[in-house]
Formats: structure tokens, sequence, C-alpha cells
């Protein structure tokens, strides 16, 4: 970092970074004492937070910084989508350390813009500070048409529990990266889902304008705890069925150093697909697939407290333990 | 900590602080995948945000867990009210340690609520994490009249500098708070606008409304450096006079351990007064003192890029350097 480093000069480098940042519906953004938005009429706001940690959510030796700017903003807006929102702007709240305000704040802020463009959510402005660990705090302004929302809390028994994709890629993606070894296609497709998640925007919205959806989570903290979430939110249990159930795939090369599958599908973390009920009469609404997502009925909704797992080759039943990512767990 | 502390019952913790959390124009608060809120017809969105962080913007053993509480939202909303605009909600972002789970949240989540009672700004939702240090990062949504925000790149050539308050206070405020020492009246009164600053809401909300000031800025860095800022933002310089500047008093007792207060009073951060310009034809309409608040002129702006300081005493005019906080100057 030259001396002549202050907290103006990388504001520049961010702003440089993001030309764009006062198009509409952003009257104003960085570079004043706070943004200007303008909501659309009829809508209602989405707002959101998230950490993102050095040490807590990423490895500055394992992740590389342009992940770090794709991942900080992608998991934000996850959690628009998953009130079946649209992102329109963020803040960005950084702090670094004078090592990282080269090379690495470089590729973290390319990874940000490309995150930037693919959701169409705009850099609005933020705040700097120094600091020895990379900090990162990212906060989202999203929209939903009015009373179109979908809560964790709208879950009836008789419900039909769906989830989104393939779960465990991004778990058994942060195995790999952590135990390193050889290049492969099924490492490179994992690594990617931990690395650069997709946040399903579009399926979101699509269930909250249709009014298909009567609840809805995204997956950050594993299936077990984020179920249990909607679950408690709603004041309902779950029975799960493993028959058809969407688990990664693990080939048996890699098998023995990762374990098992179904383990990683319920309690890992990251994958950010959205979990959601529907009534059982929207079944026919509900396409396997939508614009190429895997949507998977895996249960229902049930009157108690509990969620149940339901093996149908040993045909036992058991209470499946809130297993995934609690930061105060560790 | 009990071992059993969960990130839910940490949320629950911080939800029992706030129990209004979901009156108007909040749909939704806490406890969701994020908030929801309505905007008010005819109103731009200002948003904000700001770190609080353990070593850098506090010291935990210096400073009451209720004073980091009220500081980290009312210097969030210092961003607001200098945009003319109303604080209406905020997201918290919490990173604690075990350790500060019990009387330090307590004592927090004190402060904060003060604050958002005071500042009438309820909180919308956050994150929570553990982490070693204690890190905040407060996003605050607030909500000006369409057109009528105050920027900071609207001061023309001309214009007469003002200021609000006593500049310099907040920092002998902390002088105090790290030299210790005995107790008294004027001590009281510096730590207290240090630990419990009041942003200037009231102020800049008339300012804009009525469309007085040509350009606004909180000054949270030090005169120095905000009035760089602006100075910057509108492509002008200005001239400040030492005539009738309203520099924190200092008694002649403490005066040799604290040093010079015109320093403090140009230099000094944590101030979240309000500095703004307004044509001259405006200033019949500027009182003295606004609600109890000091209003002063301290200058005009010039058609150049520097600023300049005017000894009315010595006749001696010089450059101001920008000396304010810079976390990157350390």
């Amino acid at each position: 970092m030259p001396k002549t480093l202050t907290e103006n000069t990388l504001l520049k480098k961010i702003e440089r970074a993001f030309p764009s940042a006062r198009m509409n519906p952003l009257r104003l953004g960085i570079g004043d004492d706070a943004a200007l938005f303008k909501p659309k009429p009829g809508h209602e706001l989405v707002l959101t937070c998230d950490w993102f940690l050095e040490g807590s959510h990423f490895l500055r030796d394992r992740h590389p910084p342009d992940s770090v700017g794709w991942k900080c903003l992608a998991r934000a807006a996850s959690d628009i989508a998953a009130m079946g929102g649209e992102p329109k702007c963020f803040l960005l709240s950084l702090a670094l350390p004078a090592s990282a305000s080269g090379n690495w704040l470089k590729g973290f802020l390319k990874g940000l813009k490309r995150a930037a463009k693919h959701l169409r959510c705009q850099l609005a402005g933020g705040d700097t500070t120094r600091r020895d660990e990379i900090l990162i705090n990212v906060s989202v302004i999203g929209e939903v048409p009015n009373n179109r929302a979908v809560l964790r809390s709208g879950a009836r028994q008789g419900d039909v529990v769906y989830v989104s994709g393939q779960l465990g890629q991004a778990g058994l993606g942060l195995r790999l990266l952590r135990s390193g070894g050889t290049r492969s296609v099924e490492r490179a497709k994992a690594m990617q889902r931990h690395l650069y998640p997709e946040p399903r925007m579009a399926l979101g919205r699509w269930l909250a304008i249709k009014r298909i959806a009567t609840s809805m989570i995204d997956i950050s903290d594993g299936l077990s705890t984020d179920l249990g979430r909607l679950c408690e939110a709603s004041q309902v249990g779950a029975l799960l069925e493993s028959d058809g159930f969407p688990a990664v795939e693990i080939s048996g090369r890699i098998r023995p150093k990762i374990g098992d599958p179904l383990e990683l599908a319920l309690h890992g973390g990251d994958d950010y697909e959205l979990l959601f009920t529907a009534r059982p009469g929207k079944l026919p609404l509900l396409p396997w697939h939508f614009k190429g997502l895997r949507v998977s009925p895996i249960g229902r909704i049930t009157s108690g407290t509990n969620i149940v797992w339901h093996d149908a080759k040993t045909h036992v039943s058991k209470i499946l333990r809130q297993g995934g990512w609690d930061p105060f767990r560790r």
C-alpha cells in the first residue's frame, strides 16, 4: 500500500470499479453521506444484511479474492430470493489490512462487480476502514410487489415440502477445498458451487408472483437447520422421505475422503438453494425443472413440531437433529 | 454463555429487547430471511451503513456497553440527517465472543434500544455470528421527500458556510476518557458528547424541507477532513474565519493535559454536527439557535480548491490541512 493511501483514495478505487453506480433507480450512489434510492410504486422493500468475515466465512489463503467478492453479495441476495424479491442495490462495508489493498482488493472488486452485474444489483454506498483481518458486511435492498412476499411462517399441515437443486454440493466443495487433492471435473463442479454460489432469484420470484409457495427459506446453514427454522416460524413439523431425495452424488474414488453424501446434503451449509412449501393442489403447476434447475418434492408438513426422516429402504423413521452450521456451536 | 447458546437463542435475546419490531412501516421485522418495509409515496430512500469495531471505534474496557449500543446507531443516523432525511429502520450485524453475550450484550441492547426509540428508527433485522472481538455494522434506511435531499455537491462560490453546535467537544471527551482523572461537570459534559452523540435530525430535515442548505455533510471525521470532502464534491474552496468560531471551551485547569481547543475543533472527530452551506440571501432565515442548538456562520465558499483559515487576531491566513480522522493514516 502506498504511504499516501487514505480512506478517500480507497473509496475512489471502489468507485472506479463501479462506474455506473448512479443509474436508475439509484439516484445517488457512493460519494455522499448516504445513497438515494427511488422505490417502485406498488412494491415493498426487502432488507437484509450478511457478515462475511475472514477466518469465519472464508480463508484468505484458500478462497480466491474474486470468489469472496462474488459470494459476499450472492449469499445476501439469496435472502432476497427467499422472500420472492428482486435485489436492487447494496451497501458494502469493507475493513482491510494494508496488505490486502493491492491485488487482493482488485480481485475482490472483480468478483463483486461480476455478481452485481449478474444479479442486477447496484453498489449504492458503504463504509471502509483499516483492520488486521478482512471484514465484510453486505446489506441488500430489494423489492417485491405488495403482499407477494413469501414468509417462513406460512407452512400448513399437509403442504408439500420442496427443495431446488442438489443439496450438499457446496459442502462437498468446501471439504475438497480443505483437503486439497488432484483436479477433476467432479472436484471443479463442487468447488464452483462452494466458491460462486448462484442464488435462485428467478425461481423465488416466480413462486412469489404466482402465489405458489406458502412458505420459503434459503438453505444457507444446512437443510436440517433451515427447515427447523421454517417449521418453528410456521409452528409445524415435517416428514421427509429418503426416496428421490436430491443429495449430492459423490464418486467412489473420493468418497472415502469425503464421507456420507446424505450427511452433507442434510447438514452441509452454503447451498443457497430454496426450500419452500406449497399446497398439494399446486403440484401440477410445479415443474420438475424450472429453467434448468431441478425442483424436488422431499416430504410433507405435519402437525407436530419434529422433523422426521423416513428411510424408504429400511423403513426406519427417526427425528432429524438440527446439525447444520451454527457459529455458536463450532 | 450457557453451553446451549445458539444463533437462534441469541436472535431471541435481541428480539425480546425489541418487541415492537413489526409496527408500521415495518411489515415484517427480525425472524425471517429479510425484513419488509413499506416506503412512503412521494419519498426517496436514504441508505447508509457504518462500521463500529472494537479496538478501532471503541474500547471494551473504556466505553460502557450502552454507549456502544447508542453510538453505533446514532452515528449511522447522522448520515441520514446530513441528507435531510428521517431514519425509519435499521439492520444490525453483530459479531460477539462468548464472553460478551451476557452483561455486555444486555447493556449494549439497552443503549441501542434507547437510541432506536429516541430516533424513531426500528430494528428491522440483521445478522449475528461468533467472533473473538466485538464487531458491529449498522445499516440505516431513511426517507426524504422527493428531490429534497441535500447533497455534498451543491456548494457554490459565495455561499456562507455554517456549522451546528460547538466543535471539539467529542474529541475532548475522548481525550478525557483516555487520560482518566477526577470527575467534574466539564468532564461529564464532554464525555457525554463522546459517548452519547446526538445526531442533528431536526436541523437537517428543516434545512432540506425549507430548501435552505445548498450542500451538507455531517462532521464525523473532523471539520478539516469533512469540509474537504464537501468542497471536493462541490469543486470549490472555502475561507474560514476565526472570529466567532464555535470551538469547544476548555478550562485552564485541564488545558495543559488536553492541548489546544482550536486543534480539537478543527481536526477532532465524532462531533456529528452538521456542516452546511446556504446562499447569502438565506441569512435572515437562519436562526442563531435552532431548537436550542447553536448555528454559526464560519466562513464562505470560494472559487479555489483550498480551504483557508484566516486568523482574525494575527491577520494571518494559512491553508488548512486535512488533519481529521482517517483509519488509513493512524
